[in-house]
């Protein structure tokens, strides 16, 4: 018998939703069912162009696609400031929920979203596709390891990406009755996340922006780092922007290991990606070079890491639809903490670069 | 007519004079002269064991290597806390002066040092070896290059080591009374120095260590980090801990590339060294990969670094010595500001994480 795939609907036609679009035709248990926008004509043009079956459903509202009884999941990429109202209203019409980051303008609202979800069973995952890639599984394999990497002391993240003139003045990412958060919210939203998975999710003590972050004339921030502290003595810092040249690092060390990788957003290339692992680094004699050296590890994929996104996503819908299964909490849960940490680097920043106890 | 090679007096035994004795023999312009120890018996242990020629003198104080008048210059490997004494005393016996990092336990102390050798003319260097490096030139061309790399906006910069049990226990860098700077001072120092190397050298407006520094009883750094910040906006962050498996990072990101290296102290390899320039970065569509990819450089080495450095110092000191040139004041001007960055750093530390001002 032939699985039936999970159908989604999609809000609106950000770029966003392009890629999005095209992973969930590559992923094996998904398809396009709907579309809507608030223009039509915008609607019809987004479902010809990204491979929308002639079967698909137009609507000229966001309303319709949660309206639609056949829509079993909905992929939300609309800016920032619409997520509270939008996603509660899609768990309300018992649609499961892939939203994109960052979640929320803030945790209070991120809050309503989860209740809602929570009161409906509908499954919340947020569009951090490079959770998904099965490097990152490597990674966290490496980072687990006692004997290969030790305990965690010290995390670095970045992620930069320079905008040009018209992006700087007009993207909806600067603006601040859109999308607030700017560069934190953008890309740092990758950073504090990144953060986060290499400590295994345990929340900081304390987040301290750091001096030196840049806003717009609106206020909207366009690069900004932080410095973050547990309770352990772990520490970390990161650092967005969008006025710098594209890089995406994590760098993670423990007592005695060290990971780097310098694509973990995107990977360089789709079909395989590569990370650098070093154990119990050391010199040679006379200090002529290192010994043992760092070793990259390639990791293959079977399809990209957002299909791998969106299957895993289908998966845990089905599972709920056909199986009464209960929604996977892990998701709404690191969505919550990585908005959490972005609310106190804002704080931080608003209060003249103070330490902010994190709380819970 | 075969060129006199400067002759180098060594003052005490430490591990790192081992390095150094093989670097002066490899440089084409320097010979291993004298040496002097406390002990008699270590110093001629440490010379037949560190390819001194049979004439080399030994001595068993460091003031009889300072008194030989066939010495030329001095290399001091000593405790930073004895390093005002020894380094006042060998300038005003009219040695040359190559002195371990960090150069002083503070600028005023340093200060010193240079009023010594202004006043009696002899060059100071101290023992970054890395600045040395091929590469270095190769990496500095890069970032000044307005089309490829653009505005500097951001450096991030590691040095961490892990110290075994005795090391933390019983090694100099541990002890307040010997190198009371701790990984501040012994690596940390690498970490001030790349980023005053990536920007060209203009000191920071304000700097202010990250919260989470470790100190040991005694109350010597053993991991601490801290971000700078300039006039212009440009940022910067730093961290270096002896308690983290050996990682060795610069990250140098512009407006326009991104410049990335792992083990800029200590290259992999002694024969060649490479880096990773990208250039106006950016994705494919649908972001399934990078467009264009980042780029490696390989940089071959004519002698190992540490000899380059001994080089560069001996062709300096015969000018003086030949050509009545004057001292070249570069390097004890980037000394001094490694020493204040780090100065700052260690207040910012004492004053709980507080941002000091720099001045000059």
């Amino acid at each position: 018998m032939a699985e039936t795939p999970i159908r989604f609907g999609i809000l609106g036609c950000a770029g966003i939703a392009r890629k999005l679009s095209r992973a969930i035709t590559i992923s094996p248990n998904s398809i396009l069912y709907a579309i809507g926008s608030r223009s039509l004509d915008k609607a019809k043009k987004f479902a010809a162009e990204n491979g929308f079956p002639p079967s698909a459903k137009i609507y000229d509202s966001y309303e319709a696609v949660l309206d639609d009884p056949d829509v079993d999941a909905v992929y939300v990429p609309l800016p920032t400031s619409l997520h509270v109202k939008w996603a509660v209203l899609a768990a309300e019409k018992k649609k499961h929920l892939l939203l994109e980051k960052p979640v929320a303008l803030n945790v209070a609202e991120f809050d309503l979203i989860i209740e809602a979800c929570e009161a409906n069973g509908v499954q919340f995952m947020d569009g951090t596709m490079w959770m998904h890639h099965p490097r990152t599984a490597k990674m966290s394999e490496f980072l687990a390891d006692s004997q290969r990497f030790g305990q965690l002391t010290t995390v670095h993240s970045i992620f930069t990406n320079a905008g040009d003139e018209d992006f700087l003045k007009n993207d909806i990412r600067v603006k601040p009755e859109l999308d607030g958060l700017g560069a934190l919210g953008d890309i740092g939203w990758y950073c504090i996340r990144s953060i986060l998975w290499a400590v295994n999710y345990e929340l900081p003590k304390t987040v301290t922006a750091l001096r030196g972050a840049i806003l717009n004339e609106a206020g909207v921030i366009l690069a900004c780092g932080s410095s973050l502290e547990w309770e352990d003595r772990k520490t970390s810092t990161f650092y967005c922007s969008f006025l710098s040249n594209l890089t995406i690092d994590i760098t993670v060390i423990g007592t005695k290991g060290t990971l780097h990788i310098h694509d973990f957003v995107i990977p360089h290339e789709e079909e395989t990606a590569s990370f650098t692992a070093a154990s119990k680094s050391g010199f040679k004699e006379f200090a002529t070079g290192w010994d043992p050296l760092p070793s990259q590890c390639v990791v293959a994929t079977d399809i990209p890491q957002d299909a791998s996104m969106v299957r895993e996503f289908s998966r845990l819908v089905k599972s709920i639809k056909e199986g009464g299964s209960k929604p996977e909490n892990k998701w709404p849960s690191i969505s919550r903490k990585t908005q959490l940490v972005l609310d106190k680097v804002k704080e931080s920043i608003e209060k003249g670069f103070e330490p902010v106890q994190v709380g819970a």
